[in-house]
């Protein structure tokens, strides 16, 4: 064995998302992309909106000094300033440049924040269904992850998080509108939970952080809205990045807010940006940022994943398959019509469709369908999820 | 404390480097930037070559969908096989786009491998003077770092290193050009060097690898090559980025290569792509890696480091400093007039002039001077240097 034991257990137990992506790569090859209805990554068809493709061209014809080279590791203050401006009345709490830490997405931010506030054998407890690679975060961390269901709507449930929570507790994270059920946690449920927080944050003597990951924010339907933790929570820290709102997840820029609240806040910042810097991301990359600096608030157009979810959403129904309708994000968590879903989603592959069953978001007997394709894409699949229900059911 | 045991330690020992680099900012705010002589960290001041703007604006101005979307963790196949047929026929062996990992920068690079490579309690032995952030990335592993002292001309002490290895050693890790001294490794010390991991390996039944960090590579002086450890030692990888040579520090984009023959590449492969995506990374920057596809081979102006390096070291040795001359990179590691060369480069703050002291990269009674500065930041600089000089002899 040459690489470490750790890690070579967990390459057998790797993402079923990247692996259903990688064998989507090769039925591709095989039968040519038209033929292959790939809903396995939350990958964004739709491509970002004309504003990034101006100030991106405008920004390479400048001919400044030194732009391309290292700033502080916390991000451009330009940047971390047109962040703050768009965050502070979002959520309705005096947000600053000084609060905001500009990092490698939403992963590169979540990778940091463990680092910095768990210390061996802490919890990190996370609500399923969720994305599974929050597990080898907090293991990057030295941290354990304690999973908890939430209701059969997929709602928080506040009680099994009341039940969970232990002196070993530090931190909740929870994604909202979530991948994979693309459910938005509501008002009460985020209320309930920061009271929650407090009680047990008193109760064992140490904070208990919350931390919302939220790159799907705004990506939303129906005129739901989201709540903000960080208006709610003292000890919170959001965690975004431009992946799926600006179709950039290839680019690696994202950022995590701070309460300005927050306890002991001037040690936790100068750790997170001396983690930011030693863990190897050093900083995020200096071109994206200011781009993104310029265009604060734009988003790809939400109506066309309105219109996508609208025809799997009508498309599903109609063969016979159940799901709740998201509230937000890309993706749609259907039961599935057998009680194996991995079986379940290798049916759908021999039909060419790529999902990822729910066993890799910790909800078994369901499937994820991320729905960021071309429309002819989800058009065309029906008759392989007809056929493929059909035979099971 | 919020921040957990460790990072609360870590926080108060930071990064000396960039403790000057904070530390100039706030003079340049007092004094105009014109004013400051800021040789703290590396940070090119030389531009991006040509081919680098014409090949970005390119880029920016094409219409493709999905382009700035995820790619295969690894790097886009096309990015990986333009560097693997650049490194081919520098290092003499059969590298292929399956031996090229894309990551964030050198820094990157080696906090995947560290993560892969050890187990809790591994040690990582690497030569000083070095770069001590190297210290943090083997710590995100678990693992234990060991200094070995070079020769006084900073050449690698083979024996020392010898003695130094035991059955917990798993990596050797060399940075030439090295930070701070500008030293090359000459072929002899690496040809040793490989000879004793191969004894070393054998006689503990296990592999020892040669991690060799070369972003310096192309930036070297007076004829000296930099030998190939790839084509030496079996068990070795190279680490590298466009930071320095395309002066891109701020962009993040850099690379790991594996020895071919490395023993059981295929699992080291799949942990060091499994790591790049986990450890937060997910991938290289999309655009920068379209864009350093296009240019390999091309690099800064080496001449106008060597112009540098020339004024610096004439006017220094004037005023009587002693110091070797660098074979590469664009740093310069004079022995400190005065013992002790914290109060030194205190001495040097007071006129305005940002050095990192050598206790920063494990060397007391140094100093290490980043000349990659405008011209005129080394002349006027060379007043205060005369008179700090003056003072402490």
């Amino acid at each position: 064995m040459a690489v470490s034991k750790k890690v070579h257990g967990f390459i057998s137990q790797s993402s079923w998302i990247r692996r259903m992506f990688e064998e989507g790569n090769i039925l591709k090859k095989q039968h040519g992309a038209q033929n292959v209805f790939d809903f396995s990554l939350g990958n964004p068809s739709v491509n970002p909106p004309p504003e990034f493709k101006k100030a991106l061209q405008q920004i390479s014809r400048e001919d400044l000094s030194g732009v391309h080279g290292y700033m502080s590791n916390a991000g451009y203050l330009e940047t971390r300033e047109s962040v703050a401006a768009f965050l502070r009345p979002l959520h309705g709490i005096p947000l600053g440049a000084e609060h905001v830490i500009m990092t490698c997405g939403a992963a590169g931010a979540l990778n940091v924040i463990f680092k910095v506030l768990l210390d061996p054998g802490d919890e990190v407890l996370i609500p399923t269904p969720c994305f599974m690679e929050y597990r080898f975060y907090v293991d990057n961390a030295n941290g354990n992850t304690l999973f908890v269901q939430t209701h059969d709507d997929f709602s928080l449930d506040l009680s099994a998080i009341r039940e969970a929570i232990s002196e070993k507790t530090k931190i909740v994270l929870i994604n909202s509108p979530n991948n994979p059920t693309g459910r938005v946690y509501d008002n009460a449920s985020i209320q309930g939970l920061s009271e929650i927080l407090d009680v047990k944050s008193r109760t064992y003597g140490r904070n208990i952080y919350l931390i919302s990951d939220e790159p799907y924010r705004d990506i939303v339907y129906d005129g739901v809205e989201v709540p903000s933790t960080l208006k709610v929570y003292r000890n919170s820290m959001t965690v975004s990045s431009y992946s799926k709102t600006l179709s950039l997840a290839g680019e690696r820029i994202g950022y995590l807010a701070v309460n300005p609240a927050l306890s002991h806040i001037d040690e936790v910042m100068a750790g997170l940006i001396l983690y930011n810097r030693t863990l190897g991301f050093v900083n995020a990359p200096a071109l994206m940022q200011r781009v993104i600096a310029k265009i604060q608030g734009v988003t790809v157009d939400v109506d066309e994943y309105r219109r996508k979810k609208d025809i799997l959403c009508h498309g599903l129904a109609s063969i016979g398959y159940e799901f709740s309708k998201p509230d937000g994000a890309f993706y749609l968590f259907p039961k599935s019509p057998i009680h194996d879903d991995i079986a379940f989603v290798r049916a759908l592959q021999k039909r060419r469709i790529l999902t990822v069953p729910g066993s890799g978001f910790g909800w078994p007997g369901y499937f994820r369908i991320a729905f960021c394709v071309d429309d002819a894409t989800i058009v065309n699949s029906m008759k392989g999820f007809e056929e493929a229900f059909r035979e099971g059911s």
